[in-house]
């Protein structure tokens, strides 16, 4: 399946200030990058390098005035339809050494709060199919509200709030999956069929030997989704970090699946 | 300078549990392991792995009735002793891409909240300048009180609290390093003066191209450290991580400096 | 029904410091007072007041040295067993005055984050039959775990960590109560059948025209408590408040069923 | 002093729903109410009662479609302007019994956790002069930025964050006169100078046998404002509380010096 993907961010810097741009969609063996540009003006500079886990790039910026920032892409996602259900969990002893990470407690994800509920609730289950389990029990109890969240919204809040966006649901799930001592992180995604278009962020899960997107919201799959990064919770995987505060003008995010053949130059 | 170290874990378990250890010396540049051993018993199994940043190993282990782990070492520390204050910043898009995430807000540490006071207080400060005086801002306004902290103290509760433990020393260094956009982490340690002996946990800031100890509560000198292994904050460089409730029974540590030769056998 | 009362407190207090003991079974119509008797030793200063609402008292002490308080109390409750299911609500318009405050959020009862809780999962319900139904799922999905709930504790982490003691039951029914819009508060009481033995606190509801106390533990029955005094939340009806940091010893607490007559003497 | 005042309140409602308006100036021997209107159209139904302490009045409104609420009135206000650092604080056990409740935690005041900050800040004060420099304090040190508070925000973030809006002040200065063991309470009020023009909140504090108003971020002074109600914080002195969601429209306040001559008719 091949994404068409634009984003464009506009806001206002004033006196030059240093940016981290998280935007690109990255190129992994299960989505190809089959063209892509990146437009930011004249930075005073401008800088590369792979972003956590070595999933995708940051590009870091220096700049002033005005921030115009153009993506524009052509993916290929070429990730089988997983039935979560069917994975089993790696016993812990035997995780890879950068999944284990992934256990632990983070900003949003405060894990260890979950245990008792996870017990009760999950607790019968294994592997992929409590994973499974879980996702569906967020996604018809909670209610997706724009607006509801804030920079200090964590699992915690949502859990009991019920209610979120997309970077809420994904927290709620990374938690119970923590809290039954299964590896979970959250990925930023370009991803169809999300509404209101804009950048989409779902969990991660360590199952089977491999991370499998999941999406609480239920908006969309994990075959159909172009990563961007991943990290521990949504402090690791903002589109735009500035380092001072900068002013919001406008920005438009556009995902669309595009059919038939790929015209060749 | 080298350090003889000896830790010891008692711990109910019961029923059999997998657990994570965290307590052995890091073999790195700056501290050579001239002899360690490390005894837990017969487990049902014993895995290694690289720890967080590749600095010292996880011990993951399987394990029921009581734990019993012993530890000891002898570790030559070869560190110098360096003055943070004269120490520069490196500029942010010249991170290298693994202390990036050392920017970022994490469970015990966030981060985004201190901007304005850092601003206020050090604002005019530069690099390993102003990060010496936040050291010593917290060591001079911190009272050290055993047995305040819990699992859920941040260093939003202690700044506010104003004492608190080595690791709330340290998370209150960390968030206040990283609001100043210089990537700080923790570290656990065996440290020597420690009063009273327990392992340790200090901040590493990350100056001149390196990481660099630094001790808010003023009990140990970066020189003088071994460190065990680093993290985000206390969520990652527990010592002993239990997937299930345990009992605990008791636990000694002892770190001290080692005088005249040491003997050839 | 009549219960004996004894509650012994020893605290370590150095310098003279104020206090304020709560330890009082309140006088109240449906509580009656046969005989009492309150031990301080010999306190700089000693002074009553009405506690809140008018609820029972608190008394003022200024003590050093050794706190030794001993409190003896014959008390006849005789207060109707309602079924709490009957209760019609009161329409918010028709509350009395000083009902009102207690549909507010308070330290420990953060009610504004439980609406769509509440909502979903109570919704269809009305006035007294919402609360039992409440307390029931409070009851059935919490563990009562000594020693897990600190001064920092509120309803938003034990409604996460389904577990607690007495007060956090309370408060966790407390909040739904108030996310319903009915008003709740929370009592301190001595109850039989408490085990351990100690001060207990449960959950009043505003129904029909009154109080009604409620315990979600399931402990104790409404109908055979004696309250001491009444509160928004745990930070209102603390049986010692002192004013400075003070060193505990050892307390108890014993409540007995008194069976044949009273004698007469 | 003669202040006259207008605020308009527009909402969108949809269905019935209970509302309760606290935004007239109370009516107190410190301020007389000269003339007032309230205009909220024709609700359902209408009542009023006492509102905290007494001190002015509660509207409770059950309304559909669109609530348009005007309320305007002329106040005489005659309170000394007092100089608080003159005035003793009243030993704890000489507090009137209403002022105690104003010493315990609340919902955005947990002033508990700022005991060593007090102590150690400001222990070399008494009374009314260690309320001054606390004033004096965060005045210096917050800056006043609209929008960056929510209805999460309370005293231990502002107090980190070093930055907020009246409420925030207030609830500063609250937490740490309790946090000194003086009662503090929260005011709602009319006042001019204001900027911009808004429903303004300061705090309170319980010295020399009496309530002075006293407001952190230095718009106002005491002498020259109208209090609308009190309570524990902004939990209790919301000027619209809507017991379901409702849609903000618009909303303006107004509050003029008069000078001159008030007409006799």
């Amino acid at each position: 399946m091949k994404l068409a993907i634009s984003a464009s961010l506009n806001y206002r810097l004033g006196d030059p200030v240093d940016l981290m741009l998280q935007i690109e969609a990255a190129a992994l063996p299960d989505q190809r990058v089959i063209r892509a540009s990146l437009d930011v003006g004249r930075p005073e500079h401008f800088a590369r390098q792979p972003a956590q886990d070595g999933i995708g790039e940051r590009v870091w910026l220096r700049a002033g005035g005005m921030l115009h920032a153009r993506y524009s892409a052509l993916v290929e996602v070429d990730r089988p339809a997983v039935d979560v259900r069917t994975l089993p969990a790696v016993p812990l002893h035997r995780l890879p050494a950068d999944a284990v990470a992934y256990l632990n407690e983070s900003r949003y994800c405060p894990s260890n709060k979950f245990h008792a509920f996870v017990d009760r609730r999950f607790g019968d289950g294994e592997g992929g199919e409590k994973i499974a389990r879980m996702r569906d029990w967020i996604e018809s109890r909670f209610t997706y509200v724009a607006g509801t969240s804030t920079a200090e919204t964590g699992a915690l809040d949502s859990f009991v709030e019920r209610r979120g966006v997309c970077r809420d649901y994904a927290h709620v799930l990374i938690a119970l999956a923590r809290a039954a001592h299964i590896p979970a992180r959250m990925a930023s995604a370009y991803a169809p069929d999300v509404s209101p278009q804009d950048f989409h962020a779902v969990a991660e899960v360590f199952l089977d030997g491999g991370w499998h997107p999941l999406d609480a919201t239920g908006m969309s799959r994990g075959s159909e989704i172009a990563r961007i990064c991943v990290g521990r919770d949504a402090a690791d995987v903002s589109f735009l970090t500035a380092y001072r505060d900068i002013g919001f003008v406008d920005q438009t995010v556009k995902v669309e699946r595009v059919k038939g053949i790929e015209p060749s130059s």
